[in-house]
């Protein structure tokens, strides 16, 4: 866990009070980690949605939220559109105290314990953007993408940070030219940085979105990575490498939707679609951690939470598709990963 | 927690030869429970299986399944019918050796901890019967019901058991009507056996099916009771109230199906249902005991477990039906929950 000497009593105003003083200043590489995250995710949410709705031509609803303890968020929904059938691009910044437990499960290693066991609350702070687009067309994969900064600090002013973060595509008709595609430009994106990254993070994002009760993959992932703090690099380079990832969504997905939009497609494949619907619901809300630690924090905003649900879905009893069909192709490589680049 | 002297050392055999034996001979009442539930639940299975039936005109397929450790179940589902989008019932019968922090998880009050805490498996038998009905008509309710008997026997032969279940009902739009026939052949049902069952069982009711993250109840309730062993009565009392609150199932929804099932609805309705089933999955996939239990349990039957999805969910980003609404009146009672009978 990364710590740094404290710099501040605990008496000291609050991370939210320091920050709402320094947020009069524009935003500079030796401002607080926070600010240049906020202004990090805010600048790429801006962008992404305007290339969104340059895809869709229709426009996102965008509402900006504030939370009743600080923070809040901008909620950004295109519902119903030409291309898409619902798409979310949220922003959160929000400061709290929260029991310990709740800060050990905002980390996959739980790392958070370590720090003043006898302390019963924690100050934090998160930042993060996240992002769901699901299509209308069944030949169009749906894109999940996710950067987020935390910091806490206990009663002692100790601090410790770490980002997390990744982006993974859900089809329901396997395209390998499609994942091929979004796999070397997130492959990419990783090497700037360390060349370890991609296969790492690669193999993090095919562990954590399955679907354990079914014993397959959500979809044909895409990387994923929690906890990195300083035994990864300093804050700058960390920083650095979100940036770089959040740079990449762009080309890794419009070049794919704009491919499968228009694709001609019949009610069978349409149908398809929506049972696989079913199960993005079924993993986002039986097993990610992201979506169960803000279901169970009161004061949280489940309408933001929960945009990343399809509008739509399906459940059929014991619906196996034919062996040797597209569909039954798709489930087998959700069943056994492989490797796209 | 229920015990009983010891008949049996640790080395005689398990439950489930024992119970393979005594099947070849008829279930009687001085048979063990076990395989007086077995008959039970499959008596009402058959019963309630041809009265939907009749309902709807189509046919439910039946699937027997085995677990590859003991027990098995049968599974009946009929989906796409006249008038049910999608209903269930299924009755499983199991034997198994599970861990302590499994079994835990069985009981609502978590006893089963009490029992020799040393020892790392128990022994179990698991009998039930769950049903639900997702009706088409959005002007007819959803409804659910399960009954449920369990046994453990750790090493050193020491039983303990315990009975649960209840029914409840979730429509998409408020009928009082509906509301107060169901509860009163539940209460009627209670009162057979104990004054007090009704009130207590229908708070735990209310307070059990809620979609904690919304402040909103499933549906407009019913019975729920959990844990009940020999601190509420003998074995065969138990029994006796789980036959007659049985009994009483196709009495408390039979007449609500027949008299809403052609109701004329429009396509706003339709989509308000939708929307009413994304919360029913909300509830199911992230609060549900039984459901969680079940997908975390290795080797259970997904498809078995999932049959209470609904065929088709919706969700809306922020929908918030107008006030004064038909749908606003049911989403205030889901708030606040009312008394019926």
């Amino acid at each position: 866990m990364a710590t740094e000497t404290p710099t501040h009593a605990a008496d000291e105003p609050s991370l939210a009070d320091r920050d709402a003083l320094l947020r009069k200043a524009p935003v500079t590489p030796s401002s607080p980690m926070r600010l240049r995250m906020e202004a990090l995710i805010h600048g790429w949410q801006k962008r992404i949605v305007a290339e969104l709705e340059a895809v869709d031509g229709k426009s996102f609803k965008v509402e900006p939220w504030t939370r009743p303890h600080g923070g809040g968020g901008i909620t950004c929904v295109l519902q119903e559109g030409n291309v898409f059938e619902k798409a979310g691009v949220n922003t959160s910044v929000v400061y709290g105290t929260l029991p310990r437990a709740a800060v050990q499960r905002m980390r996959a290693d739980h790392k958070a314990l370590d720090l003043d066991p006898g302390a019963e609350g924690l100050e934090f702070f998160a930042a993060g953007l996240s992002l769901v687009v699901h299509p209308r067309n069944p030949h169009a994969p749906t894109v999940h993408l996710n950067y987020r900064y935390f910091e806490t600090r206990d009663a002692q002013g100790r601090a410790a940070w770490w980002f997390g973060g990744g982006s993974d595509l859900t089809p329901s008709y396997l395209e390998e030219a499609d994942a091929a595609l979004f796999h070397q430009t997130l492959k990419d994106a990783c090497d700037k940085h360390d060349k370890g990254y991609y296969p790492r993070f690669k193999k993090w994002c095919d562990e954590y979105f399955v679907n354990k009760h079914r014993g397959e993959a959500r979809g044909v992932g895409g990387i994923f990575f929690d906890d990195l703090d300083s035994t990864n690099g300093t804050p700058d380079e960390l920083f650095g490498f979100a940036s770089t990832c959040l740079a990449a969504f762009l080309p890794s997905y419009l070049p794919i939707i704009n491919r499968r939009k228009d694709a001609p497609f019949t009610e069978h494949e349409k149908r398809w679609q929506q049972l696989r619907r079913g199960r993005y619901v079924e993993f986002n809300l039986v097993h990610d951690r992201g979506t169960a630690f803000g279901l169970h924090t009161p004061g949280s905003r489940v309408e933001s939470i929960l945009m990343s649900l399809p509008l739509t879905a399906r459940w059929e009893y014991m619906h196996e598709p034919p062996a040797g069909s597209r569909e039954a192709t798709l489930v087998e490589v959700l069943k056994t990963p492989r490797s796209w680049v």
